[in-house]
């Protein structure tokens, strides 16, 4: 998998080639439905958007979103159930547009954006990425975003990012906490969610300041074994280069802090470095753990059960008759 | 600070006979702008909203709020940092709102709901909750919010509340994380946070079924002494009830895993019985592990540092000296 992900900006390179002619007019605000790894394009888009932007992870869409939204259904199989019935509910309602590599979202979509398939939707994060963020900035519904600069950077820094993030991945000792302000809010859910997913083992994330005024006061005692990872920008607001000066110093008392510092010469392509950088370092990992990296047992697991159980209900077997089969 | 808290009910009814007395008009979105406790009351309410509905944990607002946003500032001192930076920006284009115990906020704001003084702000979320849940409503902003039935219901099921959170906080081991669905994810933050304050622990929290689609692979392994406490509701989706089945049995094999279900008729019920068991949880752990909930010593150090740091700055001082000079 450390192929795969290495290949990023060329990822990247290829999917600014996917068609992208879509007329959407009218559109007053933007809703990504998506789980796991297919929503976080959602999450880091989010901010750079000048129009209410919802990202939705349930089964539920909310009851304003009307013709005037712009729905995309983002779902890497084309098979997620909670993004599918979501697609069900809001083509009947909004513009919708579907990212996938095929699926029964493939199939009941009309506007579409067909991705290559057979890697890990994780490793997809190029395609899910890169298309939706042209298209929405060619729509004047995100603001400063410069894709080829973000590209050129990761690739004219790609050999001092890997050496970044091998160094990282083993400095983590214990369980790693990722902590990031705006933008990196969204790139510190993905590192907490790449190592859970990669390097199978407990990860998780918070964004600053609001942290500061809960998470903070774990820090009184030492209970567990964690590693702090803080990522930093060089420019950043200086109540936050004190917010994060202060935790420093509180949190290197009970466990270990490791910071990175974004490249690029804007936000967008800040993100995009931190991204990369914390896809690697969930690899890395893996591998100093000895942990293969690629299978998601209990995922796959857990969705056979649940799509198991559907098939199952709809030729009218009772629930618990069905459970007991199992 | 346990006496507080079990007040949780009084509060509750005292805090509805606050005036209500504002007329805004055309209201299209909601945007309530807090940290920490102040803030949860917006994560809660916004699942009953009928209108886009925005929480705001920073120091910016975003551009698309206007003359159509209802903008409410929430801060029970009324000098957070962060809720005051926006409520500036936000008046000069938003009809504004703020709810406080006093401080600057309440100096700046026109229209004002203000609140008791002397408690931690933790300890508040009745007044902050419950008499914009009203007014919300009676605004037809929210739905399906029965106030007086949920006040009824944790008055007369206190006790068997009380034992509740008081065996749940025997039966936490290690680390907990906390997970829900729905109107259930903002009670399952609420949690980590108030473990964080009172109990001065880590905690975290997830959502279902998002969890599902990367958490869930932390479990291959086993490192770290965690308790999942799941909070349940009897009537949840199936879909939600297959989740939560399939999590216990491969939780439990790593972690001790606690069920908590809700009480009450509708969802705005629920989730005040789970929110009064979770703050209660806090405190009773706080009570087993010798810790005085009361203080929070690491935020007030950082306020104060902060506050030093913009007093001394705003007289000219260069910000390298006034960083040796603390």
């Amino acid at each position: 998998m450390l192929d795969t992900v290495k290949k990023f900006p060329e990822q990247a390179e290829e999917s600014l080639k996917l068609k992208l002619d879509f007329e959407f007019e009218g559109i007053k605000n933007v809703a990504v439905a998506g789980m796991g790894g297919s929503a976080i394009s959602g999450d880091i888009l989010k901010h750079f958007s000048k129009i209410p932007f919802f990202v939705l992870r349930d089964y539920e869409i909310p009851p304003f979103i009307d013709e005037n939204t712009l729905f995309i259904a983002i779902s890497y199989s084309g098979n997620t159930e909670e993004t599918l019935t979501c697609f069900e509910k809001a083509i009947k309602k909004c513009k919708t547009l579907a990212i996938t590599s095929g699926g029964k979202l493939s199939e009941m979509a009309e506007n579409k954006i067909i991705i290559p398939s057979g890697m890990q939707p994780r490793a997809a994060i190029a395609y899910l990425l890169f298309p939706l963020a042209k298209l929405l900035s060619k729509m004047n519904v995100l603001s400063q975003i410069n894709i080829e600069e973000a590209i050129y950077l990761i690739k004219s820094n790609r050999n001092q990012i890997e050496k970044v993030a091998e160094k990282i991945a083993h400095e983590i000792e214990g369980i790693p906490i990722i902590y990031g302000h705006g933008f990196a809010s969204a790139i510190a859910r993905r590192w907490h969610q790449q190592l859970n997913e990669n390097a199978k083992m407990p990860s998780f994330s918070f964004c600053l300041p609001e942290c500061n005024h809960n998470e903070l006061e774990a820090w009184e005692r030492k209970l567990g074994n964690f590693t702090c990872i803080f990522l930093r920008n060089r420019n950043e607001d200086g109540r936050i280069k004190k917010r994060f000066d202060f935790m420093k110093k509180i949190y290197k008392e009970k466990a270990k802090v490791v910071e990175v510092f974004s490249v690029g010469k804007n936000d967008f392509s800040r993100a995009v470095s931190l991204l990369y950088t914390g896809d690697l370092v969930s690899i890395y990992k893996s591998i100093i753990d000895n942990i293969d990296a690629e299978p998601v047992n209990l995922i796959s697991k857990l969705k056979e059960e649940l799509s198991q159980h559907s098939r199952s209900s709809s030729q009218g077997f009772p629930s618990e008759r069905v459970r007991s089969s199992h």
